[in-house]
């Protein structure tokens, strides 16, 4: 099998502010979890993007308590992180290079939130040629309102996020289905 | 005022192609021809990204009459093309030297479509650290269907996208807005 990387995009406890607002899918994190778990029992390559605010009042800004991972989705010893200031984890990084180097061909993404750090870092890892798998129920998002002034909830953003991606940029699963594709 | 590129993305005659399904929003070409007249009688750079796709069968493939620009919105003596083969116009171009060596920090962006191609190329030249206005009348998608199963219409896929990436990686503003604000 091709080394498949798992990349977890921004699992950072800054997301819990209230700022951002209502989020679908909490269970993200656990299903996140369990990808973790299973990628370092195989000893496959796992990688964490980490979200660095340069923004002052960013609830991801270095230096403030939530620019940490959270707890159930942090890395250990060996793991690579890579920090980014954009939402590309291509952009201003040397992710590009690290999978080039490492012969990794094959992502499976997932992350916070869907439509922005997530979206945009599987566009690019698409269309720079990797496959890329992108696991539904371990990414989340939420509520907008458009400059219309309509509001849509956080499970109508991701859902169509999804289906604007797969297919396109990447192949969308579940967490089950990666777990039992990459064995 | 700063330099403003206008940039039309794909609007090219293999889109009318019935492939594709139901489109919304199909006053997006006038709304481009305005632009870009606006953007002659005014002497500012316009440029034109043309998909040239290397699958086999799409409509939009080099050597096949859909590649080809269509009649109200096609690149006059002087306009740049930057021709591309996945949805970025970033990728596998030189349009961010261009820009840099023209210095051009500042864009107007439509075309087709919303989600795919119009949405990876403004989250690109909003990490790139680009001003980023994108036009949502002059901008237009199909219908998909999610790997759910679910059909999405292409306006509500349209109004999503154009959501997520407002306040983020650019400013949405309508035609009129546009040719009001660059005067």
């Amino acid at each position: 099998m091709n080394k498949v990387a798992l990349i977890s995009i921004d699992y950072q406890k800054g997301f819990d502010h209230p700022v951002w607002g209502q989020r679908n899918n909490l269970d993200a994190e656990n299903k996140m979890a369990l990808l973790l778990a299973h990628w370092r029992k195989n000893k496959w390559p796992v990688i964490h993007v980490q979200h660095c605010s340069v923004e002052p009042n960013s609830p991801l800004r270095t230096g403030f308590a939530g620019n940490e991972f959270k707890q159930e989705t942090k890395p250990i010893t060996g793991e690579a992180v890579f920090k980014k200031s954009v939402n590309s984890a291509f952009i201003g990084t040397n992710l590009k290079s690290y999978l080039e180097d490492n012969a990794i061909q094959s992502l499976v993404i997932a992350g916070l939130t869907t439509d922005h750090c997530v979206s945009t870092t599987t566009r690019m890892a698409g269309n720079y040629g990797f496959e890329v798998t992108l696991v539904s129920d371990a990414t989340a998002t939420f509520d907008r309102k458009g400059e219309d002034g309509i509001h849509y909830t956080a499970d109508q953003i991701h859902n169509i996020h999804l289906a604007s991606l797969n297919g396109e940029f990447c192949t969308v699963k579940s967490t089950d289905e990666v777990l039992n594709n990459f064995m």
